[in-house]
């Protein structure tokens, strides 16, 4: 605001092409703010992107490495829980693969946008391909949510039993894998409602 | 190429002013486009919120009257099963009944959308509305499908018995459910990609 105002002071005593050539010159001030403003939202995009990759991962590798045995063992048994018994658990491994996946190769094009404010084309396609990791990762974590709550608390109607009183470190990996996974869709959600607001302010 | 030839030989016998009154009727003809297709969006938009609607109220429906009782029963025991035997089902039926009640408190501002394609504001609230209610939505199902799975073929590893060897009638109600809150899940998220195109075309 202070800017503008101090280029109006200065044009004032010019000629009477002025108020054109100030004309053009705030249009182009306009453009440059809208510019700047662009660049800021890809910076903050590339974070975002950052912090949900980080988010993915961590989620992915609490819950590969959730196995746990417990220190008995009859003759033909030995108690153990890992993340491979429950096949919620597996798709919830995988579909965090992906998304790390994705968003690791997303941050490329993140970076194009910082650089060319105006290339609309990959701004759109990220906002699709975001839209449907969304998705994805949010039913993956819902799955895997519903499922530790299983783990904890059991059911009495339908006779499941919590296994969580015999494997405790198992099931406060897999909780603490599903926290994180929301913490992947909190951040890809932002990316997502940031990606129309940059979309919005193109031309 | 060709065409704006024809349109020099065409023009040259006019008068001067010719040229400015044609570029106005190009710009005009433009504007009056990107207001069709705005509204071709609108109405695209009505239809798909519409459709969503249904879809959860169709969810919710089936899983709101999914009980069944079992015709034999013991001195001290009938067997039933409904969904509020399950919490993940009692959260599936509160979060469709308001994904329902979002979508048709919506449907009006869609409609403003058609009849004034040049409002942006309400495009952007219903965008990040419809991205909550998309994250909502995937959540509750994929947790409703979870748990439908293990209903369906249990887990030997954790001891927990398939309760649809039972309770038929059931089972495919929450399968029913779980496949209607997904179409409402799809609709929701063309939805989003939608907005997003009608938020970018508006200057």
């Amino acid at each position: 605001m202070k800017n503008s105002n101090d280029s109006t002071v200065i044009d004032v005593p010019l000629t009477t092409g002025s108020s054109k050539s100030k004309a053009a010159a705030s249009v182009a001030s306009r453009q440059a703010n809208a510019g700047g403003m662009k660049r800021g939202l890809g910076v903050f995009d590339f974070v975002l992107r950052l912090g949900a990759l980080g988010a993915a991962l961590a989620a992915a590798a609490t819950m590969g490495t959730s196995d746990e045995t417990l220190p008995f063992f009859t003759q033909f048994f030995q108690f153990e829980a890992s993340y491979e018994d429950l096949p919620t658990f597996q798709f919830f491994l995988i579909a965090m693969g992906i998304i790390a996946g994705y968003m690791a190769l997303s941050v490329p094009f993140s970076i194009v946008c910082i650089v060319r404010p105006a290339a609309v084309g990959i701004r759109l396609v990220l906002f699709i391909l975001d839209t449907v990791a969304l998705t994805f990762a949010t039913s993956a974590a819902a799955a895997a949510a519903a499922m530790v709550y299983l783990a904890h608390s059991g059911n009495s109607n339908t006779n499941w039993l919590a296994i969580c009183d015999q494997f405790e470190d198992f099931c406060q990996n897999i909780s603490g894998a599903v926290v994180g996974s929301f913490v992947a869709v909190l951040l890809i959600m932002f990316l997502v409602l940031l990606s129309a607001f940059a979309i919005r302010n193109t031309h």
